[in-house]
């Protein structure tokens, strides 16, 4: 079973990154690109025989303790 | 309109950060995950009145150019 969880800043943090990329983008002469976010996407491979209700459960506590900082950002996990 | 575009390690190509995840979170009791690739999502707002040919075609560009090094990475592009 494979999980992905999209980590992302909520809304209303900045993202300095995303704004560099959209100054760059715009400095390359992109000036139909608007604002920018950038996130990150972690591919995990999880044990065979995990149900999915379980694995939901376990990559949530990965994400609350390591993945995502739940002060500023956000996750969504898709089990697949 | 809105464009998603993923960038990842291509496979085979060495995932240090995805690495040190996969450790971590094997110190910290979650045993049932093995391997851990991470990879970007860049999200770039764009102009209305693009039709989905060409904003296709200039986010094809800014990947090229810009955002993913196609050496080592691909990227998917998805528009919504």
């Amino acid at each position: 079973m494979k999980a992905r969880v999209h980590v992302s800043l909520k809304p209303g943090v900045l993202d300095p990154q995303g704004k560099t990329v959209a100054d760059t983008l715009s400095r390359l002469g992109f000036d139909e690109v608007g604002e920018v976010r950038v996130g990150k996407v972690i591919e995990l491979e999880l044990e065979d025989g995990l149900d999915a209700s379980a694995a939901q459960a376990r990559v949530t506590e990965m994400c609350e303790k390591l993945l995502a900082n739940t002060v500023i950002e956000k996750y969504e996990i898709e089990l697949a």
